[in-house]
């Protein structure tokens, strides 16, 4: 039986029950899935200066995770916090969301956009594009202008997300619409047929959380895991 | 439950019963793999031209297979055959086996090598890789001179394999390897670990048969499916 | 004295005629061209569907004119279906009108665009783009939203032509035009005539006619043709 | 009746003969050819300082050309001297011979190589690729390390270009060759037939005599010529 | 002590004070720079062709700049003529305007935009970015629409780049301006707290003065050149 | 006077005093440098996770250098740890020492490589060069094998950088070397001596300590920072 860690890289427990309840929902059936959050870092991420804060944390769960027989890590966050040095501290495979979610995308139509929280972590996220090889099929990162705390307005957040997404597809060339963090649960199924309502043909929304799941599901059935070429790991040596 | 039917597109039984098992081995538990073969087109797809020559049994047999209440259909050769014009004829996600292991790879490591079966698909498969959008992290394409239908030869293959990753490994920079044929089945496990041995690091190798399920389940389980605004419903006129 | 045969992929006859006057007039002096169209396919081309279902028929034809001794082949369709195939099978020249079309318009200023027949069909011309290598110069890629079938209304088409170039001249940045259907025909010099009017500067506008015939007769004039190692014969084997 | 100039960038009369008479070998049947050298300038062009010195009388040239009715100009150098000045300067069609050479071969095949005369012009024909659009299609530009003035050595020259060829197949990924130097004229036949009996398959190698009257032609039979959206005319002012 | 030759490639003197006065202000403290102008070319650079006629001179004070003992040289013009040929003609360094400006802006943020003066320029900017490598950071290239030597009236002038850089990141999404045009001296700071005002945030722009010095004194301070693999010495020959 | 504080982001004194010595002589006569290091954090940085635990002192470091008067920071390693999020927190400029060196090699020649310490930070210094936009310019990375700690050894150093270079140039085409590591100190001089002496042709060899300060002082020149817009101020929140 699989047991994945998803790690909320933040500071409250606000988001776990939710968390826990999406990713059982498309894990595959028999997965065990933890949930787990930080005690050191930020409340929410939202730059480069969060990610930084978070990610001595993160890596300690992460090591930790792969001590305790966990399968899999999924890093509960757009932007991918830590991933690359995790990757380099352990052999079971680490995903964060961003960086699948794309790749996901990229398989899915001609060009995907990403709407995200804040105008902050655009070009965060579109250097996520870049990393991952798939900025040619990148229309656009847009935000909806709602910082991660105030996500919990469902009905305020899916009029802004249905907003942006149209002009992501009219001015901007999307055929494929990304859920741009994480914290935006349980909104991609109505999303999908508003914007069938208003285009006139199916328009997939991708959701991070079940993009994570299948990347990392995709690699543990197949028994594989990240390059430990790419992520090498540290040599020894005095960190203090 | 989901119903997946795998189309191998090559007018012999010959892969049909190992087809089943690898599929089901990778699918999510309760998935039900229906495996068939075409009636008109080549004995084994190793060019343009017999890509060609599959592709309309194929398109009847992805519309077909929505209309008989399928969840989703692998077209099951490295090439992706047909799944273009099959995106535009059904609303079901519908997936190759090239695309979605070049896209899963991509997030494996930095860089990826496809090797494949003979020297006249390595265009081909370079052409998926641009089209997917990730020609950025492809190393390159190889190829182990072996015809499909020779492929049965399990030690000869495998031996070839892992002359032509170590390669690519060693001159093309190649961290990630991607299995270039999908009748190369059964053999991921052993070449990683072949790999490792030589080379003192895990080297994932991609087997396209979980890559696929990955890419088309990763949708499922989102309730979601392709684009239809890139793949639009072809316009009703007359076809002879 | 060169023969070169022109493969309308449709099954009508209704462009016979203007195709045959139209290619004799950019041919070069003594070219004797013939003209022909498919018996199973589809009435237009505006799907890879339609690409799929008419590229069986191409290949034989194709075939049969290397064997009738003609010098080269024209497949008369921007979408150049079956023309990676057709190269596999012959080694006299095989062009298509999209990509002669396209990387003329490369050479001739800064960046272009296409407009073509309907939406369906722009991601497959992005596509033949990034194939032939000039994506960087693309502008855009537009559509007059007129079926192949309706481009009869000469009228009515140049004047959805002149204001989709207009558009990708003020928003896109296209310095140079192309037609994006081979049923437009014999509407470039009157394009130009208004592009200019309008921009008081020499806008091109590039016929696939013209830049399909450049192409192919360039190779002929060199003794030359497409490359047998990008287009290897498909190797011998059972096709039923 | 067509009338073509072609300006051979250099101050000498020696290459004159050789010149027209390649050019009306592949030029269309009627086309006259006229053949000029420059009085100041390089005895030959192998550096960016070499195409500094001859830009400003081949420019005067051009202006001139048009002035007195020729239909088009070939400015025949493979590192395109002053093309892009002296489109500024006319209406007609004006044509190097690196970028068509380039653009020609982008479609016949995968990939081309380059293969010029000395080390120093590598960088800049790397660049006109990259300005042409084709960088991704470019396998690699070689030389034969053979100054322009001592091409007359035909048999060397072949021997010299049909190493680098093969090395440019085998190691750099090409499928298709050009000449890198207008200089190499009439070897391109007989490096085609080495180059088929040593890899056993068809091997292009374009001539860029051919590849720009191709360009050149295909403009004038479309009656269009390079965007003066690109090639503005320059502005009135003092000169001195 | 280092001594820097500024060359303003244009026929009047008119512009001598400013620029020694501005390069003066960012050079090193000790640094000797001394400004000249061409007696033969154009009145401004508003084209290739001006380009063109500039260059023959240039490269003659290039040549005895090195001969007096000058540590480098700064071709002072943003379309930087010349520049690859005096590199090949001297060790001493040699910068135009354009190419580092857009390096230094390139590592200021995200993308940039440059505003030049007149429509004509903007693929020659375009292409400085392509081969300067960084063309995947430039947002756009915009023009003021005013002539160089109209450049005088500081205030009009501001009022326009205001516009154009206000629309560049709005529209465009630059996140860092570049002065396009050496001409464009003295504006840089106000504009950057007109933008601040405006965006809330503060938006760099770059003056092309600066950031040629910046690339020239740094290559000095660590004693090395642009490189003679680049920029090989052109072979020894006639030139009339 | 400019200020200017050099962080070492390791946690040992070893290179201060050279550092310091060796910043110094590339700096604007007048600047007074400060170097400083870590005091929690790893003994060097050779890895992602090494980056992650130096990036929070780091910050708090950059934050006081902007609140006690300092004019700007170089973040002495050419991974560029925490540079993204150091510039959200302070309006003084940042730089690190990889990014700015691989933009001004980019500037010097055709194409460049890195010679960095150990295999493992190959593909976060490739990734570097992507972000910065210059990866079209990086002929390769590449590695001695020697640790950071072991770098003393000066002559083994510049023996071991000396053939890797000499492999980036005949084998990846190289035209420009940059050390890929700040703590190869004192050796570009010689290592551009012997470089020349056995390519016959100067090659440059880019120092990161010259190219971090010009890059820091070309924007201290002109007054102006690294883009608000890129790197906007992290939202108040609880950071705990």
């Amino acid at each position: 039986m699989q047991r994945i860690l998803v790690i909320i890289p933040i500071v409250t427990a606000l988001f776990d029950e939710e968390v826990a309840r999406e990713f059982s929902a498309v894990a595959r059936p028999g997965t065990e899935v933890e949930v787990t959050h930080l005690t050191r870092g930020p409340a929410s991420i939202e730059s480069s200066y969060d990610e930084a804060l978070a990610t001595p944390e993160i890596l300690e769960r992460v090591k930790s995770a792969e001590e305790q027989g966990f399968s899999g890590v999924v890093i509960d966050c757009f932007g991918d916090p830590g991933v690359r040095a995790a990757r380099e501290l352990v052999r079971i495979p680490v995903v964060g969301a961003g960086s699948p979610s794309m790749l996901l995308a990229a398989g899915m139509g001609h060009r995907f956009s990403v709407v995200s929280v804040l105008q902050n972590v655009v070009p965060i996220l579109e250097d996520i594009a870049k990393l991952s090889g798939v900025e040619d099929k990148l229309a656009s990162v847009r935000s909806v202008n709602i910082p991660v705390l105030d996500l919990g307005d469902r009905q305020g957040l899916e009029g802004a997300l249905l907003r942006e997404m149209a002009i992501a597809v009219e001015e901007d060339g999307a055929h494929v619409l990304v859920l741009g963090c994480t914290g935006m649960m349980g909104v991609a199924g109505s999303l999908q047929r508003a914007l069938e309502a208003r285009f006139g043909h199916f328009v997939p929304v991708v959701d991070p959380v079940g993009a994570s799941m299948a990347h990392l599901q995709g690699m543990l059935a197949m028994n594989t895991s990240h390059s430990k070429l790419t992520y090498m790991d540290p040599p020894q040596k005095k960190r203090a």
